[in-house]
């Protein structure tokens, strides 16, 4: 499968309105939890369906409803009338090969965005869509799997109780957003300070690996670009937008969400130029080691190259080779031998090669 | 035939108001097929001639006469006068080597669009030019041959009946291009996966072809590019008329197909720099196989070119060589080789060639 | 003589404002050509000097003023002055050194362009500078050399005598300009066709030409990327001009110019990158059947290198040599050579160099 | 640890309002000092708690504190209490893997930077996060450890006594600001120098070292960019804000400040395109180089070869060779030599490799 | 010394006010020349010290001072009263180190800008920093040393005597830049004129010389663009402001230097890729070369080891070696020497590296 475009041959010829999961489908049953919470109120409940969260859309506490899985189109059918979704925005839930957004609804405020998984071993990051979409009176957010990586909002609810801001919807979407964001940061850290460990292996050896593992990174770099640059356009997006259900409070932190997103995008820059030049480095270091090794090969074959002729030439067995029945034709063969090792040797180092 | 750039020789010197084909003529009759329906009718006709169609455009109907084959000059100067057309928007027919646009007229809006074919075995993708012309009644639609690409939302006007929508030319319009899209995704996947698949035959074997397929990659991440990015600028033109047929939700539907269009663009940026990434990592490790064969090349020679040259000095006839008639002289050298062979392999492994 | 930049040494330590031809002189005398035409009117006269034209200028009708040869500096100041034009326009005329650009002056427009002009069989691309100028009642042209760029414009005044659009001097200084634009577009397709077509060259042969061929077609895209980008600009720039002489249906088409325009600079950049592509693609063949011959030279070198050591001991003239005394000693020679050679074979076998 | 983003793993999971210090923990007691001055008057404190210096705030003079150590998470929050801190800002200053940035609070200016360290042995620059806040009647600036980076506008203020300028304490924030831009220059400068010296070494020697070297100055310049360019956009901030402390004269000293750090930033540039220009120079010379040895070593080998092959014959001991019992022999055998030699010769002089 | 960034260590520590000459010092006394003219009126004077020109600056004429050597602060501090200049501008005019700017002083405009000398010998590009001040009724130039520069205008203004336009002393401020400009443009085009010429050598020779050359190139047009790209935005903030002493038309001829400037800028991009395919072309001609190189050694190597082998093997001295003594033995070795030559060639031949 693809992995930098996933396969939509199923929506291929469909009416662009309708409803089609482009991705892998997950075939377990989705799952439906519901943390209805204020100051002085706490409701977790997992629900059956769907339809089991409306009455707590009427109270005036906080809804979070978070939902695993979203394979089933008619679970997303109801979600969006419950929910008073537009069928665009359902279809961007659906199709898990989005970009990044930001969606506009006037009632709602919907992020699409990507939540990254690195596996540290495979040096492999997997990328899971979640859409978090903030309402008048409730916080929706979709997953593709089940997943923890909203745990630590949950136990804050749990534990803070009565604190002020989490009793924001605006400001629990925000809570969601900057987990998401910070997972970002961490993956890129991780694998930013194994590229840097890198520097060691470049100078100390030069083996293939190297080669593989660069390229390994540029891969999961430009990855990591695909799904991380484009949440900063969404964020600039809902920062334009006067019609938003943000409070003026809140929006200042999307500002400073915003500005780690671009810390993010810069750092997978700055990444990204070091592992080019490292590769550059290790090219050059290869050729350097090439260059050596030509030298020793050429000072050596060329230097015994001649005097193995003329040895080979006092081997032949014409009758009549004056040289040979000379009294010191051995001493002066060590002495032309000499003379012709040193001449070389001379030559090379007047090419600097030795 | 230059595949970027089409034989203009025939419009040299041209009037340029005046209409003239660019790029191959083809033969064949051109094809009219007309479908005039709404919520509780549909005709469906082939038309012999353009004129045809004229009573149908005074119905209250959604009236889409398809066109194949642009080559008969007085078929599109009847179209222009039918349709109202304008002269320059007529050229920009004709002109296959054009870029896609968008062509505000007022009392119509046209795109000139590029529908692409990919060869999978050939690796090799072809365009064929699409004018979309949606007017106040009517959606034009002109393709350069044959093809089947519309036969989606055929059926789906002839099974849905009276669905909404579809009744509207400006959604009808939108449907058309969004089939466009929907295939340049789909032609940017399947070559994608090619090319992901790459990797795997870049670190196993390392023969020319790797080089030849990367370079066909490239070039046709090229003509994707040429072909795909100007219509995210067509569609922005759109947004920014004032003055165009499309009503304001479908115009939102448009906003959904510009962002396809990026991710499509997006996409191609990617996999052009993936490519690219496989071309240096191959030559990379090319250059350390290199690296590695030399220093086998090296070790070799250095260490049995002295040795040879020793035993061709003992295989020298000179009358007077003392060390042949010593008793332990076979061994005497063979120890001598042993130590001149060990200096070196000693040599090589400070060097950390061994 | 720098092709990229004209020799300006004649015009340093000039006043700012005083006319100097920056290029090579040219010393033909300047050949002046009138046309004056209406729907119901043509002369054509060959005009002696400059002021012969003034008469033409208090008709009715369009007159178009072509003048090869601009070295004469007394005309340039005549023309200025008989035109109406300011002093630095008339220097932008003379310094064929000038960037392609847009000039307006309230009472004319001018546009200082190039015409090219490709010699397939060098490979060179030539510039020469034309200025044209569109006054109210006059359209003045001025070409560095003769030549018959031009002649397509002149037959349709002639023949198609009073057709509405040529009749309009600002449909006429389009017109002129469309034939230049075109120009571009057409050599780009023939180079564009000799870079593509170097594909085959690259994948079958591998010489010296071409690095060389390949570097002389960077070197015209660059050349002609520096004469035809610019032009776009000055296209803009007359758009938005309020305060120009063109009227608004012929802006249309001067619209129409600018994408073409734009075409043509992304087809260069197209071919550019190809180019580049190209190679790289040249460079990792070299590369790849470089480490090809490297592992053919290396397993005959390595696999012979010891036998001929070994046969070299057993040609050596020791007294004492007890192989040589075996009854067998011959045929374990051969055994020796064989074993070694298979030992050798496999090592390289598992090296997975054959 | 990763050089390029600190370790956050200490604030995953938090409440993005909860204060957490990312970077290493430093174990030394936080240092507070305050000087309180005017035209008349000087006042020097190292303080114990920063409530100390609450007094001095209500003073008509300009009171500047200035911490070492920022560890103390509840003096932090004390800090926000006294000098009146928005919580976000307060998280900045303790997140020590921020970019440089701006902070617009109403009622002060915050500039997060970073002053850099360049250890010129090692190569290797360090950076340390500097918060400067200016309020109403004071200068609040925040180290992460002790050092003497402000000690030059310590003793201006000390001896300058009744100057004007440094009484207004936004005009202190830009003297503070000011050390710290040119402290970027000046390590530009000499890290410059280094890069601009190494062209002697790539002309004279080729060694390893080199490749080495280079890639070092590519990853410090990389962090110098990281640290100091988003500085500009910090200042651009500031400018464009309406509602700043700053008063118009002084703003006029930061737009000074503003251009510093743009020729800071293209420096920057420049030495990484000298620096990438030096890598490829290197290259090509260590290229140039192997070809030449393999000219040499295919020349000798390629001419000796052939003559060994020859001997070797000779020195064949078939009992019917009948070269071998000519008179000449010998002779022949020689002048054979010398004619194969020399045509050899010939054709490596027509190759051009002599 | 730094070239690209001068020593700045004097300035470290400084307050920001403070006049401090950046650069080198230079140690004769600085020379101030004073004309004083109009159209009926011609005063030249070299004046002691900085005060004689105060009488001047009362007339009714224009007043152009330049001053060689700006290493007496004291004279700067003098200037700075006299001419009424901000400090700031006095600072940026000692800081030689200074990118090219334009500063609006509401009083004053004032340029900083580069005057550069090209050695074509060493091939080494030196800039000087000079300030012009356009003042109500002063123009002021100072230059780091003496030099020729401006004597065009000099004697301009001595020989056209009422020439009208140089009375204005904004345009004589243009007339200065102007001739500036036309030095780069020139200076340009000398390198690129030598570049050019590179590209015979490129196919001919191929020696370290050009690695070098191309490199000093790529240093060169560096510090091209460093010293002249600013100066395109120092025009622009001019034309740009409003409140300048600048008349309209004058402006229009600055807007002409601009084009000039751009012009140069576009030229230096042009020459440094032009520069980079050079040395990509030289590096793919030698690696050509080494490929045939390659080859040919492999060919001859890989013919005669083991056609030397053979002839080892009968040079043994074994006792026992039967082909020895076959009546035709010396003839079959012929034989079998020629068909091993001539599989060889043929394996070569089938490679096609013959």
């Amino acid at each position: 499968m693809a992995r930098f475009l996933k396969d939509r041959s199923k929506a291929k010829g469909q009416a662009p309105g309708s409803l089609v999961l482009i991705g892998r489908q997950k075939m377990e049953k989705p799952q439906i939890s519901l943390m209805d919470y204020g100051s002085d109120h706490l409701v977790e409940h997992e629900l059956d369906s769907i339809n089991d969260c409306i009455p707590y859309l009427k109270t005036k506490y906080v809804s979070w409803i978070n939902i695993y899985g979203i394979h089933e189109t008619e679970m997303i059918n109801s979600i969006g009338e419950i929910f008073n979704l537009d069928n665009l925005l359902l279809e961007d839930i659906l199709n898990t090969d989005q970009m990044p957004k930001y969606v506009s609804g006037g009632k709602y405020d919907a992020f699409i965005l990507k939540m990254l998984d690195y596996d540290s071993d495979s040096n492999i990051i997997k990328a899971e869509q979640i859409s978090i979409i903030l309402g008048k009176n409730f916080v929706l957010t979709l997953q593709e799997r089940k997943g923890d990586v909203f745990d630590p909002v949950r136990s804050r609810i749990r534990n803070y109780g009565g604190r002020v801001r989490l009793n924001n919807n605006d400001y629990l979407t925000y809570a969601l957003m900057d987990i998401i964001t910070d997972n970002y940061l961490s993956i890129i850290e991780t694998i930013g300070q194994k590229i840097e460990n890198l520097e060691t292996k470049i100078f100390s050896e030069n083996n293939e690996e190297i080669a593989s593992e660069i390229y390994r990174y540029k891969i999961e770099l430009s990855f990591l670009r695909k799904n991380i640059r484009p949440a900063k356009e969404a964020i600039m997006n809902l920062l334009k937008n006067v019609d938003t259900l943000f409070r003026a409070d809140t929006l200042s932190y999307m500002v400073d969400l915003k500005e780690s997103i671009i810390h993010a995008s810069e750092s997978i820059e700055l990444y990204s130029n070091l592992v080019s030049d490292q590769l550059n480095t290790h090219n050059t270091l290869v050729n350097n080691k090439m260059n050596q090794v030509m030298k020793i090969l050429t000072i050596f074959a060329s230097i015994f190259i001649p005097l193995t002729f003329i040895a080979g030439i006092y081997g032949m067995n014409f009758t009549n080779i004056p040289e040979l029945r000379l009294k010191y034709g051995y001493l002066f063969f060590w002495i032309l031998i000499l003379i012709v090792g040193i001449i070389l040797l001379l030559f090379f180092k007047k090419k600097k090669w030795l």
